[in-house]
């Protein structure tokens, strides 16, 4: 048996998605730009395919949303746009952001200081998560922009989004959120939660890898990243990746049809396959069920090496990971059980299991009966664990 | 019949290369990331695709193609990093480039200029391209980065690239080129031209859209356009888009190995053609054929509005531009014609020709009676050249 559980690292392309996106990548390759038939017979399904996008984050008329070809595009989109926009040529001086948002983030503000930007990281609590009151310590009239993203992509905390924006509109500032973790798996309203910018990735709902988007409220100016023809407005260009953007839009759709089924039917699957870690003796899962997507748990298993535990599942079909697949070669601790205040033995024992609205019962089964014989085998080996059960209570 | 003569804008896929995404795009959706099978499975045909691009360019080990989602993306990193290395935190000034590049040249180096950068647009002689002395006389140590494209997009005119590269060394330069409109056209050899930095996008040599890529000389360090994970060893952020890579590397394989076939077959239809568009009454062709990528043509025909004559072969089924996709939804005159100096009447009859290894000598026969069909009727109800045949002679 072959059980995916990895989908926050990506997602199985849903298959209407993928049967929609084929016509567009062979017979109807026209570059929508060209003034001929072979370009405007691709307008109604890239028209559908926005329409869809719109839909499902319920923005407005007066909206925006650009494609781009990842969400890390998007999220360095906003955050050098920003730059350019109001410190460079603006009298703002700050981003504020958090320790644990995704490498996009993190290494685009590393970098943005590099070049003078003055960037404030909020810690989180141990739940992984800031509050507003954190927020609102560290606002003053120099920020530009807050980023802070809507879930997280280890844990599945979820972030206050909507209190977070208003605070920083209070300040003046403006307010991205890197939705990539909450798309699909809880109902995202840009609307309701007031952000100015949002960033997706197709391939996190069932979509195809290399497209994703950047939502602009009230299509506010923002200076590209990059700069070129007059594709999607002029705004982000490059020839457009019709077959991508079509998936998309129909996997968007999909997805958000199945928030409930999501809410009900894999936050039902998720629990059963936590119980069972958590009947384990000495495993831990990071935040409270109730603050977190309905598909992912982060859990630390005492004793069990991170990369081990992957080893022997992957030997029984099974894919998981010891946290982000971003991180994954450097076979390094997982960065928000630091995050969180985890010591460091403990951030290496990290297993993440993502779920998706296509694994069933029975998989679910099969990974708990696989998880439970794993811990036990690589228990027995360790020797950490064989000789000092205990170790980690009694402080040594 | 139909008939696609517009590949320089965009090209229909390798069925090759469309066979090979298949699996990536359904089954086969690991992250290449991820420690266990989903992931793995992944990286031979990865592996298989980079080494090809390898190939095809003549790259050496040491070198760097760096996968991008197009070529504009890949302009961009180019630009916006050497201002990053060389001018914001170097001691250089300058970026040198022709007035007649693509947009995401173009329309880069004026957003950098609007930010303190200096740069220098060399004009294009009269065939639409520069020279060496053309280069030579605008150099000082000043520049960063000389940046000029293989081959043109609308007249597919061949720039002297090596010696171009050359100069720019001579003065401690860094050379860029956008080798969008050459690759798959002519041989590109980075090693004979030895050119820095070489973008490139799969749509035009027949892959899928929204994949490109970026040719780094000996891996030199290059400040990221795109900052996050450890994707592309950190160089270039952004799950990878297996199934446009796996593509990518097969198409350009199949484009390399019918370069000969471009040469001989593709350049003698293009001639035909060209001939009997020069036998028609004033109709002018940009540049000598010689000094042209074998597929293109660029022409210009009195009195035949270039927007007209789309249309009228649309209808035949047959699809041509009157330049550049990326700029034909503005509806305005070929940039090209006016950098060459043509007037502004002149511009308003573009038409671009191009074809691929995929047109048949029937297409082209059927493409020739449609086009003098069209000049006929179009310049029947044209009341400038019905009324005054000869007015761009008599200088009114």
């Amino acid at each position: 048996m072959k059980v995916y559980l990895d989908n926050n690292a990506t997602t199985m392309i849903d298959p209407e998605a993928y049967e929609l996106m084929l016509p567009f990548l062979s017979d109807k390759f026209g570059n929508p730009n060209s003034l001929h038939s072979y370009g405007s017979e691709t307008h109604p399904a890239l028209r559908t395919a926005m329409d869809q996008l719109y839909a499902c984050i319920n923005a407005k008329d007066s909206d925006d949303i650009i494609v781009t070809s990842c969400a890390t595009e998007s999220n360095n989109w906003v955050l050098k746009g920003i730059y350019i926009d109001k410190i460079l040529k603006g009298d703002k001086k700050r981003i504020v952001t958090t320790t644990v948002e995704h490498p996009a983030i993190g290494a685009t503000c590393t970098f943005l200081e590099s070049i003078g930007v003055e960037v404030t990281r909020i810690d989180v609590n141990e739940e992984g998560v800031i509050t507003g009151d954190d927020l609102r310590r560290v606002m003053s009239d120099d920020v530009a922009l807050v980023s802070v993203m809507w879930a997280n992509n280890e844990t599945g905390m979820i972030f206050p989004i909507k209190e977070l924006a208003s605070i920083a509109h209070e300040f003046g500032a403006l307010f991205h959120t890197d939705a990539v973790q909450a798309m699909g798996k809880i109902s995202v309203n840009v609307r309701d939660a007031d952000v100015d910018f949002l960033s997706f990735s197709a391939h996190k709902f069932h979509g195809p890898k290399g497209v994703g988007g950047l939502y602009i409220k009230d299509s506010m100016p923002l200076t590209s990243l990059l700069h070129g023809g007059e594709h999607m407005g002029g705004r982000r260009s490059g020839t457009l990746n019709v077959a991508g953007i079509v998936a998309m839009g129909k996997a968007l759709e999909n997805a958000t049809k199945f928030i409930k089924y999501e809410e009900s039917h894999v936050r039902r699957l998720r629990d059963k396959l936590e119980d069972a870690l958590l009947a384990l003796p000495e495993v831990t899962v990071v935040g409270q069920k109730e603050h977190r997507v309905p598909n992912t748990i982060l859990a630390s298993i005492k004793g069990v090496e991170g990369e081990a535990m992957l080893w022997d599942l992957n030997q029984a079909g099974i894919a998981a990971s010891t946290g982000s697949a971003c991180a994954s070669e450097d076979l390094e601790s997982n960065p928000i059980m630091e995050a969180i205040g985890a010591d460091s033995e403990l951030a290496h024992t990290a297993l993440r299991l993502s779920l998706s609205r296509f694994n069933t019962e029975v998989e679910i089964d099969y990974a708990i009966e696989k998880i439970k014989n794993a811990v036990t085998r690589l228990r027995a080996i360790s020797s950490s664990y064989a000789y000092a059960p205990d170790w980690h209570k009694s402080g040594l």
